[in-house]
């Protein structure tokens, strides 16, 4: 058994393995590049009007002869004479030798001339090429998250495609007899398997959006031939069940018959303590304990940042905030605890109900509060730190 | 034109219909429930063990036969007698006259009786039926939201639907004649097309996975034709550019003579000053500024919380949080201004390149800071408001 801290360092280690791939940008959302981008165009590609209004060329004059019209889109060759103006609107291309836009509210207009009223400073309202970026400089470093507004600007300077960190391909495998699949009948003795579909659902959050899903009974042979596809197919098995020492439960004994290396196995910790932890060549096993809350506990503790390092995040844990505690907590057991919690703006509440069976408390949590193993009393008021989860 | 506080006063009014919709509860993930939700079996459903060990009936006895075994799973109608034991693992069924788990670590085995060295106390490691909750009892209030231990707990009693507040279909129009396609060559005075992707990608962050684009040029004939289509068949409608005073800028005429009725046009703020936003039934029209900074900032401020409210949040509005200014701020604008910043545990720094045509500010924002248009002058270390973006 170790404590929490040394099975992170051990998770994170394994899970550091990132594999590129290119995408389309449409495809990259909450991903991370795994190249620097150069910008193939200038953004502006050309000087544009930030205005709708009259584009000329910037002198004492206040009069002009308005001798076309350029709409955003348009192009033109015109070379403006010192009283001539031209039409324009937002975006559009500024002829070649204008160097002002003046606003349309600024300008009186009188059939095919202009008076402007209220001239503005030269150069006002044009956009100049590459005032954004330069052709060739750099749009993003190599380990940016892809945003929406990030997409955006790749859009605009045209890229299509990106090198990302790949997501990984997850699987989950359920075991336990007892397990009946929901709409059919329960017989005594039996429950419902829920722990597939709560991990696709975690999964999901962190952008995983399919995880195929296979059931074996608590049967060594059956488990055992299972897990060889799964791990040949997948760069991160999830095992729900089957790991604590019970007579019938053969996850253990059919990861290390398929040549998954034991990383760790059982944690200092309440709830989630049964658990194993493995790879084989580049593929991470997380057997997680049957029991619905602690399973989704250590999904959130050790799954979640594996997964993000897989993808090239640099903060791969769930982020921590610290909130003031509204009541007193014991801890006698000697373990670190993790404890469904409700916090607000300064403050947060332990809910009722933190049996590793128990998901009611989990639904309705929107944090867990860590209580370190060689914490055994603190205080209403004390400081603590809290794991926000969605 | 109106100030910010009442295009969102506007906007909240217009978007509070909602629709709902009965999904597989794997299709549920962050929806909010439209019904209140009973359990339809006791969790658990029957005792349960909640270790593995031997159950008993609890007396001065410390010595016990093994007279039969239950695995997870099984079921017995075994009456033990006060000298029997059974083998049992965890979530097995306790037969009906057990009342008392002792975990295995805690018994001597010999042959088929056991010693048990340190005795629990009575009813120790047994889980009472209902214990998590009973048959009838209210598993959600309506309005909960569906996070991954929700899905966890409907699951495990059984639950294969919910209803939900319905995601509204969304589609986006792009309009503008200088709008090439990615991938597409790029001649003098046009640009690449980048809202379209941009806005689907902000719409992937709050859930709606799936949004049509349509392309439509600078032209009132085409443009109120496209919109009579995506007016009929979708629930939010999302317009890029064609939207200011220019001439050539169709879309709100478009729009009327569709039978949208405008409810507000052009917000006191900079940037996405040109908005238009209006009804048609049920369905509402956003007629975002085409330059991408401001098209994405409106999104935020005024499309996300819409679409939120649509879904049944009761929080609709991206978090607010509030921060320390690293720099003094002037607002010469009479404007409210949306800039955008990165912020820490502390403190926000206002970014360069705050210009509405200007995305690469945005794409390294973690947050857009708000300044009221009736703030002049906000100085270093003043706290200010600031919203978290993804």
């Amino acid at each position: 058994m170790i404590e929490v801290k040394k099975a992170l360092e051990i998770t994170a280690a394994s899970s550091s393995i990132t594999v590129v791939k290119k995408v389309p940008i449409e495809k990259a959302l909450g991903c991370v590049l795994a190249e620097t981008i150069y910008a193939p165009i200038a953004m502006p590609p050309f000087r544009q009007s930030a205005m709708d209004g009259f584009a000329f060329i910037h002198s004492e004059r206040h009069q002009f002869d308005v001798v076309g019209i350029l709409q955003a889109g348009d192009h033109s060759d015109i070379k403006l004479k010192e009283n001539q103006a031209i039409r324009i609107f937002t975006g559009a291309y500024v002829p070649k030798n204008a160097d002002t836009v003046v606003m349309q509210e600024d300008v009186m207009v009188n059939g095919d001339s202009i008076l402007i009223a209220k001239k503005p400073d030269q150069f006002a309202n044009v956009r100049n090429k590459g005032e954004q970026i330069n052709e060739e400089d750099v749009v993003f470093e190599a380990n940016t998250l892809i945003t929406p507004a990030a997409i955006g600007f790749l859009a605009c300077l045209g890229i299509t495609e990106v090198s990302i960190y790949k997501k990984p391909k997850v699987a989950i495998l359920v075991t336990g007899n007892e397990l009946v699949e929901r709409g059919k009948k329960l017989s005594e003795g039996k429950i419902y398997e829920s722990n597939s579909v709560m991990l696709q659902a975690a999964l999901q959050t962190i952008g995983i959006k399919k995880t195929k899903v296979y059931t074996v009974k608590d049967n060594l042979k059956a488990t055992q031939k299972a897990l060889k596809t799964i791990l040949q197919k997948n760069d991160v098995v999830l095992i729900s069940g089957g790991i604590s020492v019970g007579d019938y439960d053969f996850v253990k004994e059919a990861l290390l018959a398929n040549g998954v290396e034991e990383l760790f196995y059982k944690i200092n910790q309440k709830p989630g303590k049964p658990m194993f932890f493995g790879s084989k060549k580049d593929t991470l096993v997380f057997a997680l304990p049957g029991n619905p809350a602690s399973s989704l506990t250590n999904f959130y503790i050790y799954v979640y940042p594996a997964i993000r390092n897989r993808m090239g995040f640099s903060d791969t844990h769930l982020p921590k905030i610290v909130r003031k505690l509204n009541t007193d907590i014991e801890n006698k057991t000697g373990k670190t605890l993790f404890l469904k919690a409700l916090y607000d703006e300064t403050h947060v509440t332990i809910l009722e109900g933190q049996a590793s069976s128990m998901l009611n408390s989990f639904a309705i949590a929107n944090g867990l509060v860590i209580i370190d193993h060689d914490v055994q009393k603190m205080n209403k008021e004390d400081q603590v730190t809290v794991l926000p989860i969605g």
